[in-house]
């Protein structure tokens, strides 16, 4: 089953995709749900992020690849990390796909996509094991941590670096039935592939992310983990279009634009 | 005028302080209200946060004694934030005023209290100035940024150290009048003074924030800012009460129990 949320007429509303068509639900998949007999074509409305997180957590470095790459970037030994640590990104910077990244006008040349497997929860959960782990998650869908990589470098925390405003495009839609087992992720820039990588290639896998992430905390409905990264991107210029595709998922579009300066 | 948040008969609803009656209200401070003729006595609710934000902000280090502290402990030079570079905390953490803060039996004894004062954002709020940045502040109140000192120096992010579920009291309520100039911290625990300080002593104010955040970021209804801590705090063991007053403000009271070896 594939959940939307979506707005037409100014109302924000769930809806379970049926080839081209939703089905427009009354409540949510996370607070329970009734099918209402509305339809809309996919085309005719506008798509929302799956779900505003009441908690946006990421992973980071978790591919191999993609942490020696920072390594070697920033001129450090390379230092995969040894636990599994959750981090944190803002819902101020979430945007939905087709919608555009703005690249402040005072950003560097080094603007950079990751591609990412998104776990979207769907019932409150503490202490998990990895036997179970997987029974707390509602499905899966797909992320782009858009980051700007010499505020990355130079600032004291990921703020603007990773969280400026349309830097986190999500959707677009809550896949539940997706098992990243055998499936690949592959980022297009302009229709040329420039990534490619297994999506379930991870240093910890999601079961060991939501034991670990569940001995500490609460995991809550609507939460949202991004499972990182592997690869690297290429130098992104205004006009770009970026495709995250992950097979057996969908795919993430979203054009990038430059603030002109003043 | 002092806004509650507060549950009675399983269910939860804004209301405004009047003495020690709260008057109910339809809707909330943030998306607009209407006031109804039911009252209640302060003592019959259970007190919840006053706002469950969309976005966790937190100044981190914001006063210079604190930040030569860490810088002490750590064995580093001391090192003041040149610059209003805003990090993060997560809902999963909050509880309210009166709730316990539950120590993990695995943590170790260096659970410390940092007393702050909190800005509640009222209105979204992008691009704003110094001179005109507290307009979007609806008003104030108060968090506990319980720390877990070894795992804040061990782990590659604070998610255990700073983010374990109850490390992060708010409350009790939003002031709308409240003005931070001429206000004192004090924190005592078990009714004896530990920690006081100036509470506008700040590296960076809040408007100084305000006007960086917003640079790159849109503040929404609801976000809070957590201004950051001065002084240090005693290694807090089962049993403490810990009382952060911010004058002019209130009072956050929170006990702290270690769960048992299982």
């Amino acid at each position: 089953m594939r959940w939307i949320r979506f707005t037409i007429n100014q109302q924000t509303s769930y809806g379970i995709l049926q080839d081209e068509h939703i089905q427009r639900v009354k409540g949510s998949p996370f607070e329970g749900y009734e099918k209402e007999e509305v339809y809309y074509p996919l085309k005719s409305v506008q798509l929302e992020v799956p779900v505003i997180p009441r908690t946006f957590y990421c992973a980071g470095l978790n591919y191999a690849e993609h942490a020696l790459e920072v390594a070697r970037k920033a001129g450090k030994e390379p230092n995969l990390p040894p636990r599994a640590e959750i981090g944190y990104r803002a819902n101020n910077a979430l945007i939905a796909d087709g919608q555009t990244v703005v690249i402040p006008r005072d950003a560097t040349e080094k603007i950079h996509y990751e591609g990412e497997l998104v776990v979207v929860i769907g019932k409150k959960a503490k202490n998990m094991t990895k036997e179970n782990a997987l029974s707390c998650v509602l499905g899966y869908t797909i992320g782009n941590d858009v980051s700007e990589r010499t505020w990355q470098k130079m600032d004291r925390t990921l703020w603007r670096a990773k969280n400026s405003d349309t830097f986190k495009p999500m959707g677009p839609w809550i896949d539940t039935e997706f098992d990243p087992t055998h499936s690949i992720t592959t980022v297009k820039v302009n229709g040329i592939e420039k990534t490619i990588y297994k999506t379930n290639d991870m240093i910890f896998d999601v079961p060991t992310f939501i034991e670990a992430m569940t001995s500490y905390m609460t995991l809550w409905p609507g939460d949202v983990i991004w499972m990182g990264t592997d690869g690297h991107s290429p130098d992104l210029v205004s006009g770009d279009v970026v495709e995250i595709h992950i097979s057996g998922l969908g795919t993430l579009t979203n054009p990038f634009f430059k603030e002109p300066l003043v």
